[in-house]
């Protein structure tokens, strides 16, 4: 779960509800429960059946709806929201979704979890047809594909622009009339469809935002699928069958909520398994096993229990938000992330610590980990991951999409223990990631259905706009190697 | 650690520093971990050893210095802080510490931690000796009587006024050359002593402070102790000898922070052994424990270790400020704790679980965590409570000053478990509390040097301004006892 | 000048400036000396021949710049600027000018002053084609038209848009390289051209943009001119040579500052003239004359010199933002016009008043003023109208765009008298209006190169998408004035 | 009328009511006719006879009160409100006022407008006798000396307080059952009662507030009265009898609105007289006749009317707030006061303006406004000031209390008038100002009842603790002058 210490950031969370009274404000609960999936942006658009109603801004959600006016505004029993990451450069309000878009013939709400591989290629030529963009979105391709081919209806228009992205995606769209939600041929990212008591329908990324309203949790939305939900109900349909399940592994390792069930396997519990076999893979001689909070705490449990160590309270994370200022001095600078995490001296002093972290991105955190435990008297600090190295980057929606900041894919493992400074360095192997997540309706899908291209450079799709950018930082990396 | 579910609140926290090179922002940081104490104010007086700067507002540290250039005028190498928490009515910027009153002789600053048996009598005598009040606060009482006898110098006046002031108490006063603390005769409130490499002197509420800042943890203050930091260094002097350690048993329960270390036990490690003790006096037949983040972690920890169980994950807690609206139906309204608290169903469906919680208060957050539990599947829910039920009120700075509110004055035990629905509930005994906290400088004070009134209304020192009220309070519960 | 009191609200401001250093600065100032022409959102857009920088928001100029990052991050030599009126509704960030939009080929910003007659039906057939619009303004349609057109290569797409979009409109683009400038075939909505000393040219709404940053007055943009500015200098081109000059008669009467020359006439001196023709046709036999300030004090000055009154100051105005609340009685409602105008009982009292006016819209704010200047103690009011009868919707620009709201379209002089309470009431003829004016390079074209359609009913353009309603509402008007 | 180019600042407006519904409403719209007298700060207190109830923050009234529920939380049928001007290094919300102090033998809240003379002898007396200040301002005083009287009972302690304090002063006073007035003893600042239709009685600083909510002006209150309105009615009562009418001449020449009536005299009518009376003494040969907006229009016209030359507008006023920033430029440091006034060429081109201001305090804006008419193509600029040389300071509550800053405290009038540029410069004389101001009710007094010691360094009391300074100052100013 975000706001984690280390730089790795979502992008996006959406969840849509259709014909349920108070709409709107179920779908702030639901955003609430999302909020880790993107901490920049919120927005909700709900219909009244007759008009679409928008407030979108930058911020957390509690920021965006301060004014409780914000949410009565958005009336109507049917309403999609958002939750969004996005790079500093381009935080505008413009890019802050659900966007909304008139038309003589009808307004259409537009919410996007997940990233396009060949956005550019196609935003290139729908200017050069005389589209005029408004964000720097890739979400805003959709829109305009859609209108491209509108003469042949709406739906029919959506299905052919679904084919047209290309990448990691799961939609929601509101008109006055209806609610859809569509995703990508390899169901990279969750979606989830759920039912309130009185028969109302939800759509949310994952399952905790059901939970939340207290609405049954249905069905997963499959790779290809196109959900409408309309006054006579949910219909499913789709406009692929060219799919294969190749969920982003990242979600179980490190994204979802732990109390989020994906594709049928509980996000805690995942983990968990991933720290038992870490312990399996990687037993160490220790006095106690800690977690890196809060998203590591699972995982770290895990490793505990298998390796008969006692699980400790050795690092506890503030709740509060950690503001640091321009620092005059290079003593105040390292108080940024002491501000987040302090080590317990009380639990640590004089003893061998392992500590379980999910991951390595820039390796920056992990050092100061290794420096707050020693200096709170540990006297070995054994670095556990309960992920294998993050070597590649992801073009489906998580920021990171260049190798240049990744740790893993410029160090050997050695080294990087010696630049964290920890007595021992291990990660899970990609095998024991599948077994441990072991996503039951996988059926006979590549990685147990899993995308673990982050770790093998193998991915699931072909990666259009990025491929050339992508092999030639892979080449520099081999040169690179080979001096070394 | 509070902004936690339950209607549970510390009234403050303080920090100062001496002789420091960005004092206001090393003030900064060391409030930023006391945060947990105070949540309805902040602010910070520094001073250039010339004159006094002051800022201060309410809401969150991060939103009082919000404004970095706030922070950049509070000059000079001497600062205190204050995290201040409230109750509602009088939550005016003029209530929020420090105070700053200038004289023509000189301008003071006062942070208050605590809180006065005799106020009302006090403030009562000096204003119809003609002392103009500007906030409600019991705080600003010390200033008006330092001023009446300023006249035979201000630390003969301190001295005397600390003797006509009576309750829990810890000052921090700033002038324009020094820094001074004082502790009450009980030492009911933490104060500590640290200091940086420089050798500069840092006093605060609790050691993560020190921590932040890369402090070294010196000694606690003691009760009875007036310390002045100037030019020349550290003194420790006493205003007067009739002291006896009675520490607040509540911040080792709940309220400080479980990396802190108070009079040489280290936060978490007493609450781990509170478990434990908790796990020996009722051991439950169950298939794992978990606890309430994040007060109740370690005490569940230490039951699952003695006990044997599984320690697992089943309630997260949400890390984004949870804002509720005025709630159209019943249903809306409930989702008020779902949103900071949620059943982790993939984990308890189906299981007998222990929940370990650090108190209860009022009950309705301990009710509402049992269906929660209930609602994801638990088959049953044995509630373990780490601490002796809190029967009542505290007159020392916790914001629990009748008995009307709390649950275990009106209930027994057995009531408690019915009104809340678990299968079963469990206090730990007032000994085991004391042998789990284990004090070793109590010496042969009562109660191993702790406060434990809260649980057998014992109090350790006069009530004074309270005492009719609280004499009132207990026969109409007798009457209540007899009627029932 | 609005924020006056009357509801008669002008549609815009523009600002540009090309090859000087702090463009974004100076287009502050501009604008600023343009607020009066736009109170609901304000943005500048900047170039530094690389990149534009942007920023806009809902408020006033200084609200909008409030934070002086904000201007120190538009960079660069040239830039644009807008100040918006705009109707509740709508009134979203998304329509606040200058847009900008971004294109793979280059990007563009676009400022607009007027209102397009034929928009409805451009839109709707661009969206026909695709085009997804963000905003609900009718700017945003030229740089669909340009993009349409865009392989033709900018300024021919420039020109063959600008032929295609009817109305009233001063436009301002500009691009990393050249800022542009258009007016429509009859120039309905003025805008002029200066330089400064070092050369750099600036474009602006009216001259009081130009004297505030000391820039020379070098002549007003002609009808149909599309005015390139680059690094070789100024460029005059046009995209028609079907022109004939028709300014709008209330750029004079009401919008344009006192300080303004609008093609070679300055307004204070056009309005003062306006009231001395209305003291010919009109003379009273009264005390004293006054204004209602600020817009009409030019014209009372001038009937006062023409009628050998003494000019008083009868009316004072508040120079404060007046906000009033939900009222709970109908006696604080009204306080709502007094918050605003005060009568000066020290100088009505016991007189026979002349109270001059620039015009009258619903009628509303004359009748409070009779009232108000009754209640002071003035024996008798006559009212005298600097301009005629306004009864005949505007399409080119300003905030009246129906017939239901004019008092004048709907009663006769006498009715219209009674209704506001005054002892007389009178207009100007349009004759003397256009005499007042007096436009010198109006050549032979109709009404002295005015027009005065809010009078007479008779457009200089065709009305395109208004045509209809307009007809419908003339043919109400007729049957009820048959029934009346 | 502030907010004015110049810098010269009253402190503070005062409103009271008594006996009304919506007292806080109607304290409102009085505050709101106020707002000329102070812009820094305002507040409001009001009581519903049990409780009172405060809110006050820096700012405009229309920012302070920018959420209607601020005054909708003010209860109750009794007010008293106050619009504060204050120096910029301690503008603090604890500065602003009406300041609200709770006893425990009830509330007092407090308003003042004016300084007193011996504040600082009052106050470090008050302080070694152990009084603790909360404020910087001289305000506080008073309810210190109450206090200390208070066992003599409340009005026999107010009594004697205000026969303490010296200076000038009105204050206003609110009580759960009472307001209060007092003026001093030579009634430098205006303070008048009014009525309500409904009974209730209004005191303010002018009758602008009065009219606003058409409430009957019933009578100045006079030097050295104390007035108390309570639920039997209006009580007229003396502190003392040793009286003399001083009113500061400022009110009339700058500070009043023009339609307030200040003992008898119409602000507006006493200017106008200033100018015809300047126009007597200095005929000026010229082609027209402009004044300094806004304060000075009503000179001006007077000016015109008696010499028969043509009132024009040479000069307008931005109605909007300008805003500069940090200056790179000298070029764009000079935009400042552009921003706020604008010659208006057309007028002024080629002719010889005669400028009537009513005041010269620094000189920097004169020669602003000087250069302005020149470079607008003003053939010769006469400046004629309707007030005599201000060359001394006031003590009695303007901003202005040292001769540092005074212009002709150090030039002879020729010199100021080659400093700022024009082409001849003249001031009324005090006789004349006395004549043209003619408080009807002066009786006997000096001056004409007025304060002119501005012009003439007799002061109409004792100068206190200022007095040292102003003697030092003094004889600074001859050897200057001897040296010259």
């Amino acid at each position: 779960m975000p706001t984690e210490i280390k730089g790795l950031n979502e992008e996006c969370g959406v969840f849509g509800i259709f014909d349920a009274a108070n709409a709107s404000q179920l779908t702030y609960y639901g955003l609430h429960t999302l909020q880790h999936r993107g901490q920049e942006g919120a927005g909700i658009v709900s219909t009244d059946g007759t008009e679409l109603y928008q407030h979108r801004d930058r911020g957390l959600l509690a920021k965006v709806f301060a004014d409780p006016a914000e949410l009565k505004r958005l009336k109507g029993n049917a309403a999609i929201g958002h939750v969004r990451y996005g790079t500093s450069g381009h935080n505008s309000i413009a890019n802050v979704q659900p966007f909304l878009f008139h038309f003589h013939d009808g307004a259409v709400a537009l919410a996007h979890n997940g990233n396009l591989t060949n956005a550019v290629t196609l935003r290139r030529e729908l200017e050069n047809e005389g589209a005029v963009f408004q964000s720097d979105s890739d979400t805003e391709i959709l829109i305009h594909l859609i209108r491209k081919y509108i003469n042949e209806g709406f739906i029919p228009a959506l299905k052919k622009s679904l084919n047209l992205v290309h990448g990691g995606f799961a939609y929601l769209l509101l008109q006055k009339d209806r609610l859809i939600a569509a995703l990508d041929p390899n169901g990279i990212r969750p979606l989830c469809i759920g039912r309130l008591e009185n028969g109302a329908y939800v759509v949310a990324s994952e399952t905790c935002a059901l939970d939340i309203i207290n609405a049954q949790f249905v069905r997963d939305v499959l790779p290809g699928e196109l959900i409408v939900i309309d006054k006579d109900g949910l219909h499913i349909d789709h406009y692929t069958t060219q799919t294969q399940l190749a969920i982003c592994s990242m979600e179980y390792i490190y994204f979802a909520r732990p109390d989020s069930i994906i594709h049928g396997v509980t996000v805690h519990n995942a983990r968990k398994r991933m720290g038992k076999l870490l312990a399996k893979e990687h037993p160490v001689d220790a006095d106690m096993v800690i977690g890196v909070p809060n998203s590591s705490l699972s995982a770290a449990s895990g490793y505990a229990e298998e390796s008969c160590l006692p699980y400790e309270m050795g690092l506890i994370k503030s709740q509060y938000v950690a503001r640091t200022f321009i620092q005059p001095t290079q003593e105040l600078r390292e108080l940024g992330v002491q501000m987040k995490l302090s080590a317990v001296r009380g639990v640590v002093k004089g003893k061998r610590v392992v500590v379980v972290d999910d991951s390595i991105v820039r390796g920056t955190t992990s050092k100061q980990i290794v420096q707050m435990l020693k200096r709170a008297g540990a006297k070995e600090v054994h670095m556990l991951i309960s992920s294998p190295p993050f070597k590649f980057p992801c073009f489906y929606g998580i920021d990171v999409s260049t190798r240049s900041e990744l740790m893993a894919a410029h160090y050997s493992i050695e080294e990087m223990r010696q630049l964290i400074g920890a007595d021992s360095l291990n990660f899970l192997s990609i095998n024991s990631l599948i077994k441990a997540i072991n996503v039951p309706d996988a059926g006979d899908a590549p990685n147990g259905g899993l995308t673990v291209a982050y770790f093998d450079g193998k991915y699931p799709t072909p990666l259009y706009d990025y491929e050339e950018g992508y092999r030639k930082s892979l080449s520099e990396q081999e040169q690179l190697a080979r001096k070394g």
